[in-house]
């Protein structure tokens, strides 16, 4: 029988109550012993659930309880959860998270802790909520250099670009269908200006590379400035628009990484995932692409990935998994001018001829007969803002995704 | 330093020996020391490789040489690739594997023998090639009671309804095409047929379930009666046709599972999987519907998951992982009569009325103004086989993926 704690009441964490309860056949075949929870930490009150005698509001009462092993932490928001974290893993105990802030914030220190207390911290439910991509990405691709990845990491700004490319429907119209549906927070910022996706590319970039990727020099811009019209020219020549976090792994050991509305063909894998579905694309050296697919958001589907790292770290009481990176001896970010893309622009056809400026252009359908629309060939972010600047009369200049 | 042999220096084992090779650094930090190999056991001479001392005919060096702590055995086949492998588990060897066949017919007895010699036997290339799907399933959907797997498993296959779907191939014409290209056999029976898809579904469904699902009671159905009429009045209406391992999993304990062409909704995701390429949905209790996507075949990308799989066999030297499932007691698997599906059926319009014999349909573009296409409501394979003999004139009958 191994004990467990939970901390945190919140969506995710009433999600890993029930799984354990539910599926506790499962969960004990899996683990080979039962998995029971001995503790709910929360500050508020619950008079009604109907084991209320499993609260706390002492996290002490769980690093003080040997007979605890693992416990969940899905409290969300950096304090207490680092320092609750760092007393558990100091304690001897395995901790899981769903805290993708926490694990991009203080991954490197939570990591070496648990590293020297031979103890495990687990984080699949971190990214992409119930995909798999963690264990995958570390475990089942570690014979390969991983050279790129490429996701859709949010699922409200997915959700948003949806409904303006497939209902019509403006920024505003959309954000205000993904509040009204429980799929954007009030203050939607975190999502629709990137820094949600930034701090899971943050974590996918360092689990690939094995050194923490700083996600406070990712470079993020949001969906905001995003059209109607921009999604209409995209889909009248067969591409979507997406909000791609995207990390390049370089033979120099550097990473680049961004967080950006990106311009993705209708044969790619990642322009087929809807609504509010998540995805992630790996390119390794070996396997070539593979994508996982599914709901990164939702309180049982991340639960599962939480309850799935409780029963790994069960499971590796005594030993640990080395799904980890260290910290960064030096800037290992690659400036965004060693980068090219292809960009994606639409401009005042009154102003300038593009293929006078930008050279070979592939032209694609305007929306209107004042303006073009077109792809570029492979530029770095500052000749992309040279030449914008030349041609004048841009509406929007997106990367493409290649 | 872990010192590994492989078995089999065909397509794959090849892949293996240069993957280790070629990315010996990204290995050693993956598995926390070198990975050197020893041996390569291959009937043939290869008197111009550049490690040519590595080369044996005889198993026994491998079986008796105790530096030896993990084997791939990359032959393929029944025997010898069974004898080998349980000598060498039995001697307390792990033991990794691409090959399905194996996995499918005796997984059951060298699991139970990996787990009495407290050594594992590893099959992640066995399904998918390169994508990461055995590990994902068994550890981290483990939170989940599996309630539906379905696949596209056979790359071969998938090529084929590709070229005819996309291009208006007719099926020998894509057979061909394929034969040329290297991704059929010239006695392309394996695939065409549905039997390698059938090992696989069966491997997948036997882990889903933790009780060995015999292929032999999977019913198994190839492609060689599509048509590219089929393929154009599906595509018509928005649906694809794609070979799919199928495996539901029933309260009652019961697996019922088939291999067959069947009708897919694009805005599946599984419509969206073109080419050579696999993929595999899954759907669990908790989580909902994930995907898994990439290369099927191919010597890297099969190669990365054999090498993924030596990597944790190096790692949990000491300790087994708990990916496998045991021999059924009795039989396990659901009678075809107790599942219900929808089924697309193309009919000459003139030998009935389709609405008359079977109740509520939905009716589709048909091709030519003699013919009528529609959906069923959903129905057993009996009933199914009554009513298309009631309303005459059937072309095609296939069952659609919900």
């Amino acid at each position: 029988m191994a004990k467990v704690a939970i901390m945190g009441y919140g969506t995710v964490g009433s999600g890993v109550y029930d799984i354990i309860k539910m599926n506790s056949a499962k969960l004990a075949k899996s683990a080979d012993e039962e998995i029971e929870v001995k503790y709910i930490l929360d500050i508020r009150d619950f008079p009604d659930h109907p084991e209320k005698h499993l609260f706390t509001k002492d996290v002490n009462d769980i690093i003080n309880d040997s007979e605890i092993s693992v416990v969940s932490e899905v409290m969300g928001g950096l304090h207490p959860a680092y320092e609750f974290t760092k007393q558990l893993l100091e304690s001897g105990k395995s901790v899981v998270t769903s805290n993708k802030e926490l694990v991009a914030t203080y991954g490197s220190d939570l990591l070496a802790i648990a590293k020297e207390k031979n103890v495990n911290y687990m984080f699949e439910a971190s990214v992409g909520g119930g995909i798999p991509v963690i264990r995958p990405l570390s475990r089942c691709l570690c014979a390969n250099n991983i050279i790129k990845i490429a996701g859709i990491l949010n699922g409200t700004t997915n959700y948003i670009l949806y409904q303006m490319i497939t209902n019509n429907k403006s920024f505003d119209t959309a954000l205000k269908d993904a509040q009204a549906n429980g799929y954007a927070e009030r203050n939607p910022a975190a999502d629709i200006e990137g820094h949600d996706a930034c701090r899971k590319i943050a974590i996918l970039a360092s689990l690939a590379s094995g050194t923490e990727v700083d996600y406070s020099k990712i470079s993020t811009e949001g969906i905001t400035a995003i059209t109607l019209d921009d999604v209409k020219c995209a889909g009248a020549s067969d591409y979507v628009i997406k909000l791609i976090g995207y990390a390049e792994f370089l033979k120099n050991g550097k990473v680049y990484a961004h967080v950006a509305p990106m311009l993705i063909d209708k044969k790619n894998m990642l322009s087929g995932i809807d609504d509010v579905m998540n995805g992630v694309l790996v390119t390794g050296d070996a396997v070539g692409e593979v994508m996982f697919y599914g709901p990164g958001a939702g309180k049982l589907p991340t639960a599962s990935a939480v309850v799935a790292d409780i029963v790994d770290s069960v499971i590796h009481r005594t030993a640990r998994k080395g799904m980890a990176w260290i910290k960064a001896d030096e800037d290992n970010t690659a400036p965004a001018d060693e980068m090219k893309f292809r960009y994606f622009i639409r401009a005042d056809k009154s102003t300038g001829d593009a293929a006078a400026v930008f050279g070979n252009v592939t032209e694609l359908c305007g929306i209107s007969e004042t303006e073009t629309a077109f792809i570029t060939s492979p530029l770095t972010y500052a000749e992309a803002e040279t030449l914008t600047a030349q041609l004048g009369g841009v509406k929007t200049a997106i990367r493409v995704l290649d």
